[in-house]
């Protein structure tokens, strides 16, 4: 065998992406297993991180007309029997309220009270079309009231029975936009533009590229007419859907009765969307930039830019070193990257220097930044960036300070560019079963390694081809909205196709 | 009859303050009832105000040390069952989930799934002392753990059966803070900065005069060792709780097992602390300082701080007048405020004038700035501060923009000035259990107006007190920390005292 060289984190990407996920998770303390099943602790590192995503995506929403509000989290289990398709779909999974008392159970415990049960059982919200469309119904009466844009940021749960920290729990926190229209031309618009709001964060914050797709009839939100989402390729080339925006029509609208006067006087059905970004988005984040040290957190969305780790030997150095990070923390924070104050943190814990080094860079900070006796002298600090590796480099103060902003901008850039890269890369035109089937199948079906990616098909939505899929397990992502017209024959059953799909193994 | 003035709002705070605060509540968009029992549907314009709650209390929270995290939504019964006096207070009030899945009930309904029933019962979070405390097990291991100073903004559930919006929801949003400590001493230091930023966030923020005192034994917090409070006196002259923050002692700690090795070597179980603030918050705002208009914004919790309304009569009008709108907003908007951009909407709804006026008075906005073509053409503006009434004054342009701070300032202040006088008008010592009878009695038992306060009052804690409260209504608030160590006598049973207790009929 050959030495490997030692990573941080064990097992490596290549040798078990999924245990390197859960360690991953672990070592960067982003969240652990709570004692509920299913349900995560997300811990301070972890919830900082989703502090920054609604922050910047909610500044997004707000710029673009929406207002937050906060509806119930329970919902009478009658409302999810009104939207045929919703009820189908959410059924499943859901968490149901009986009775609102415990009593002692005679043998030192305690039951749910039989004399409490709930004439009615509620449904802990799996999400909150139904709840909120009755409250629209009420707010809705002329087209005067219209549009109505809002969003709320909550937790939902969906009772999962394989669950896996961010990517898959019963319960989650999200967003979930609903909106009403009085037009299918704006409901459709409204769609579209968070569609779009999704993807630039995507994109532009988690530097996580994406494509803009259709879901088809299959993968659609129950309910919804159309849905959209935004879909990346993850390192072990899987996929995964990361945002999700529902052209709902006039379905919702319909099943709880909103409708309003139009300008003609014409009592008409509104037109509604809803949309929504979870908590999931942190583990796409781990599993697009991590590597096997840790976590790599792209700067615009890290709770701190840089840490600043003094080193010394006794209380006389430690003295002189810790007002030389103070200042120099102070300076640091003077700058601004990308809109917001750069963010600084000391570390100054009595624990061993590598240890607290390890530490920083399994939580991925972008920049770590040691300072000695002899960095205090010669005005100076050692430098390190987390994308890039290596050992660091010895940098004059006044650098470091003064090119701070644009160092974190080229690390957003260079994160994006490598999963761009790893995504094209993983990108491939098949338009054959036999090619799409080597394309997905591991060559060591024992231990299956790295394999697969995005391909880009001709296809005809069909019961042939979801047999096909099932066998290969691998799913239909979207039909991009970019390009790609062209007459082709479905690979699958041979008829004529004008688009391609995407497809992929996913999360 | 004599004549009424008309007031926005009926009735009137002195005819029924209880329908006053409802009328408050709907009439500034606040929140209104869902479809589910107990539970609210927050408004745009109310859930904006909790935003402004949220993010200067949170800064104030992380500027003391602390990080937000989150822990789940569900807590397994059992856990409820380990500390005897916090089930006795929780387990009367648990929404409580006992199945995970709604199945087809053979009349066209949905049912909880037999098959579906889970083994253990899970509450819905009241409060999450026992499941944090389950995770503070596993994180505390030495000395060099601590402390640990989180906090989570959540929802949380705690079934009512009288409810009234804002002041006593089934769900309501809030924020708990859980910490542990090494030392007694520590435990109770946090306790007592929490304590401080409340009352800071209360007076200063809130613009709401508060009393921090300790809680008797029979107010304290389930499983507490000691139970501190704020107390405000509404213009009912009822006090509400606005706050609360908790001594645990190791009651916690032993009943969940939350130990660590102590510099000596030691295992010792810790110390730990709870605290929370919720949208019981939003109403106390409304009854502090709404008037018969509505509601009345502090300026430093207020979505918006100035609302501009155009005014034209035609194509030609409207355009010139916009467009001076809306550099004179961008004007404002360069202002700072306590540290904050000026909060500036323009509202070009296509609404009556007073409509839409009355509309913004009720909702409480500090400043109201019309704008109409003769104002354009004097470089002026119309203003009207909401916090004094009258028809407002033409004030030049500049004037307006360069002193907006300072009136924010104003407005904020004496909107506190106002409160305070409210309550120690109302503040009153009572050294006998007569005059204690005569203030809390109205003298119309069929229609009772407006009666009572804060009476201080020498006490001891016994079971002829609490008959004598009961019967009258009233309940002891808190002893309070500042000052007032005297020797009296205790006016319900004529025992020797040391200290005054404050007792109000309350919210």
């Amino acid at each position: 065998m050959s030495k490997q060289p030692k990573t941080a984190i064990s097992p490596t990407r290549a040798e078990n992406y999924p245990e390197w996920y859960q360690q991953v998770v672990k070592a960067a303390d982003l969240a652990e297993n709570s004692d509920v099943r299913g349900c995560m602790v997300i811990k301070p590192w972890g919830f900082a991180v989703w502090e920054n995503i609604q922050r910047r995506l909610d500044a997004m929403f707000k710029a673009t007309g929406h207002e937050n509000a906060y509806f119930p989290l329970f919902i009478p289990m009658s409302f999810m029997e009104k939207e045929a398709a919703h009820v189908e779909g959410f059924a499943k999974e859901c968490a149901v309220v009986t009775h609102h008392r415990l009593e002692p159970d005679g043998k030192g415990g305690l039951r749910p009270a039989p004399s409490a049960q709930l004439e009615e059982p509620l449904i802990v919200r799996p999400t909150s079309e139904t709840i909120i469309g009755a409250t629209f119904a009420r707010w809705v009466q002329s087209y005067r009231d219209l549009p109505i844009l809002l969003n709320q940021w909550c937790n939902v749960v969906r009772w999962e029975l394989r669950t896996r920290m961010f990517l898959r729990t019963t319960e989650f926190l999200w967003q979930e936009g609903h909106t009403v229209h009085a037009t299918e031309a704006e409901a459709r618009e409204e769609t579209m533009r968070i569609l779009d709001i999704y993807a630039d964060f995507a994109e532009g914050d988690v530097a996580m590229p994406v494509i803009k797709g259709e879901k088809t009839a299959g993968e659609r939100f129950p309910g919804a007419v159309a849905t959209y989402a935004i879909e990346a390729l993850m390192q072990d080339r899987k996929a995964l859907q990361a945002g999700t925006s529902h052209f709902l029509g006039q379905n919702f609208a319909k099943a709880q009765d909103i409708k309003f006067a139009a300008e003609s006087g014409e009592q008409v059905f509104a037109w509604t969307t809803s949309w929504g970004m979870s908590t999931r988005m942190v583990g796409g984040l781990i599993m697009t930039h991590g590597d096997d040290d840790g976590l790599v957190l792209p700067p615009r969305l890290a709770p701190a830019h840089v840490v600043v780790l003094p080193i010394y030997r006794n209380d006389e150095e430690r003295a002189d070193v810790l007002a030389y990070c103070v200042t120099l923390k102070q300076e640091l924070e003077s700058q601004v990257y990308d809109g917001e104050t750069v963010r600084v943190r000391i570390d100054d814990r009595d624990l061993r220097g590598g240890e607290k080094k390890w530490q920083w860079v399994k939580r991925g900070v972008p920049m770590r930044v040691e300072v000695g006796p002899r960095d205090v002298a010669a005005k100076a600090a050692f430098v390190s960036r987390r994308d890039v590796g290596g050992k660091g480099e010895g940098t004059p103060r006044d650098q470091l300070v003064g090119t701070i902003a644009a160092t974190l901008r080229e690390i957003q850039q260079t994160l994006f560019n490598r999963a761009a890269k790893l995504r094209d890369d993983a990108s491939v035109r098949i338009d054959n079963l036999k090619d799409f089937e080597a394309f997905f199948t591991p060559r060591d079906e024992q231990r299956p390694e790295i394999h697969g990616g995005l391909a880009y098909c001709h296809f005809v939505d069909s019961p042939e081809m979801d047999e096909k899929l099932k066998a290969l397990k691998v799913t239909i992502r979207c039909v991009p909205l970019a390009g790609d017209d062209e007459p082709g024959k479905c690979i699958f059953t041979g008829q004529p196709s004008t688009r391609r799909g995407v497809f992929a193994k996913a999360y």
